[in-house]
């Protein structure tokens, strides 16, 4: 109907790009462009090529998205991508080679059609899918791994055996370290200008949502502490990037007005974050696997889901 | 609307009291307040300490479920306090420490969000939650003691390596011991007064269905000792508890008078608690977990889903 | 209300071996009496022992069904039966001794009731339950013999330690030894005369099925070739019976003219199957359980779930 003008194909594009770095954004539940790009300098000042692999990832999971015939609305929000950033990056860190990226691309488009099924399989109960492909996805990649030539497993990853499994707390704590490297470690990054960075991208995206971060994140620091949590573990923000992700769905993102106790209730969820973290940990020891973001998504379905029934909360 | 006259307040705290003994009954699948005394009573008997933890257990998961907006009726049946129940009472006694009181309150609290989750997840599917929400919580929080210095596990529960793994099944079996353990390991209880005193506490919540326990209990012991099942967990009553909780559950409590073979799916349901309870123990084995009630969950929503394609059953 | 005529227990009858064999051949999607007959010859050829163990479980599978008072439209195109035929099948090869068959068939009627269950659980998905019982069912009881006297394990299933596992991909690949195993292992079958006659078993039910399934396999196997899998397990048709299934599923079975992709999405599932089954396999080791069909449901579940979100795969 209407006339064809300079600028469309340019529009196209700057839709595209846009879906993309949302992508990015989304996976700290936020749909906000300028949130994506600063999220990627951060990553991009780790790493160029993990920055690389991310963008790419994002770009592929809306293409598959496109491709496939999903709803335009939940692609232009970044909904089709976040999980394709995540598994990306996830397996170009933890698979070794120099065919990974080839791997880490292909799992990217998977996750975008893994989101599709979780999106339709999670419908009927109302709760958002979050990163729950992306962490399945990955686990069964990296178990793949013990099974095929192709893939070598990072030396970071070492099944352990429970029955000859010894807890080692010792270590200093250092808090603000804890800080900046669990909002770093959302996007697998420990260094303390990126994680800075990502903290300005998510007070970009909304002031509550920034201060929400902070508290989530000091909250399971003490109860990690408190619980005795390994401090090597702490201090690398491996206890607190869950707790982040929690609190600002529980508390700020998926609330709405009847929920008369929202923070309350994402500190809790955030501070279950810790036993959760621990608890999948040991689970996982025997496989080598990291437990990447499911304690965030375990904490956040179960208060979400409580909600329902309890809608205090 | 109506004027406040005296007794009121005491209404309000004798409906909270009932609510929570409910709480205790609800255990076995009966709505019963003297049923729940009984059986707090005889959680005493076996251990005061125990029997306190229990009590205050139940009193919390009602509060949460208050606090939080349940449904008043779901409150009232004692919905909302049976996970608690069990779940305060596992930690107690899993969990060795001084603190080990705060962690299982604190779980009991958990335990009465996670059945909120629960019931709004498995809503549409008209299947009862029964007891999942415990078990899973439980299991959590007992491999988090592997990653956490707070928590120390209790040093019966010992992590196996199925490589090395030997079935050893010598040991009398006494299978009056067996009837009256079974009956107390709902509660975790094995000796055999405690175990006598909570038959007495089903046969009044109802004669059949303490008739109902005897069936299922006697077919669970038969089964497990002809398939060869380790003669000391017999004894101990542990593959029977299951099966008690499975036949009052399909045969009784969530039956209708379509289900012309109603006893009978229950029979073979209790009977199927057995391999199951011992696939469960072999997946466990390397995690040195307890299966706790996960085998009437299984057997339970096996006979109630397939209820809904096949009526007879 | 019709006047009783010879030829209608004949009817009876014949409706009867009709749904049974239709349940052999529903193990491959297809509901085609000759079909199933020309699989249970594939299977006599190999052994008289399992052949009439499948029939067998088939048979106790309808009749579980229309004893339970299932839906007679479902009873007779064989979907409460697959599931028994598969599970009696795997348990008289997995588990050894005199009373195997007692054993075999028995889990064939419970597999009816899982299936019935499942059928109910996953009805307001719209999605196909396929062979998730059978799976389900078969490692629990695989695992329940560890701790059963009765059961013993066929040495062929051996428990191994992640911690000292070593990959070995040595020996040398037969690419049609690998085409014609990699059908008849959908039935636990690895001789190449057996796989023939499966082979023409599924031309029969369609000739675009025969295709599909050539296509998938021959995917699946370069697939992981290329990846580096086990040759053994290639040559064995380990790599290719679960692309065979999800081919025929995502392609042909449960297809419709929406799907504009539907035999590039066919064979980028089947595809998919090999990571699936190498991550699987990993996170089974520990347990010494087979992977079974699993790749197969994980990959078409994701795959028809997608496209309820994505009509275009």
């Amino acid at each position: 109907m209407e006339t064809d003008k300079p600028g469309i194909m340019d529009g196209k594009v700057a839709s595209f790009l846009s879906a993309s770095l949302k992508g990015i954004s989304q996976v700290i539940l936020i749909e906000n462009v300028i949130t994506g790009l600063l999220i990627l300098i951060a990553i991009m000042i780790s790493s160029v090529y993990l920055g690389v692999i991310a963008f790419l990832s994002a770009v592929i999971g809306t293409l598959v998205g496109k491709f496939g015939g999903a709803n335009e609305e939940s692609i232009n929000q970044g909904l089709l991508g976040y999980n394709s950033v995540l598994t990306g990056m996830a397996l170009a860190l933890f698979i070794n080679g120099s065919y990974t990226w080839i791997i880490a691309l292909a799992g990217a488009a998977v996750a975008a059609i893994f989101t599709a099924a979780m999106m339709h399989f999670m419908k009927n109960t109302e709760i958002p899918i979050l990163t729950f492909p992306f962490i399945v996805l990955t686990w069964f990649i990296l178990l793949a791994a013990y099974k095929l030539k192709a893939l070598t497993l990072s030396s970071s990853l070492v099944p352990q055996d429970l029955t000859h499994w010894e807890l080692n707390i010792t270590g200093k704590v250092n808090l603000l370290d804890g800080i900046f490297h669990g909002i770093g470690q959302v996007f697998f990054l420990d260094n303390t200008m990126s994680g800075i960075l990502i903290f300005i991208a998510v007070f970009w995206g909304g002031r509550k949502l920034g201060l929400y971060a902070v508290i989530g994140n000091a909250a399971a620091i003490i109860i990690a502490y408190v619980l005795g949590g390994e401090h090597a573990l702490i201090v690398l923000g491996l206890y607190g990037y869950n707790a982040i992700l929690t609190i600002i769905a529980v508390s700020a993102v998926f609330k709405n007005q009847h929920h008369r106790y929202a923070l309350q209730s994402g500190i809790i969820a955030a501070c279950l974050t810790v036993p959760i973290t621990a608890g999948l940990s040991a689970w996982l020891l025997p496989y080598g696997l990291p437990a990447l973001t499911m304690p965030f998504v375990l904490a956040t379905w179960l208060f979400l889901g409580a909600r329902k029934v309890m809608p205090n909360l």
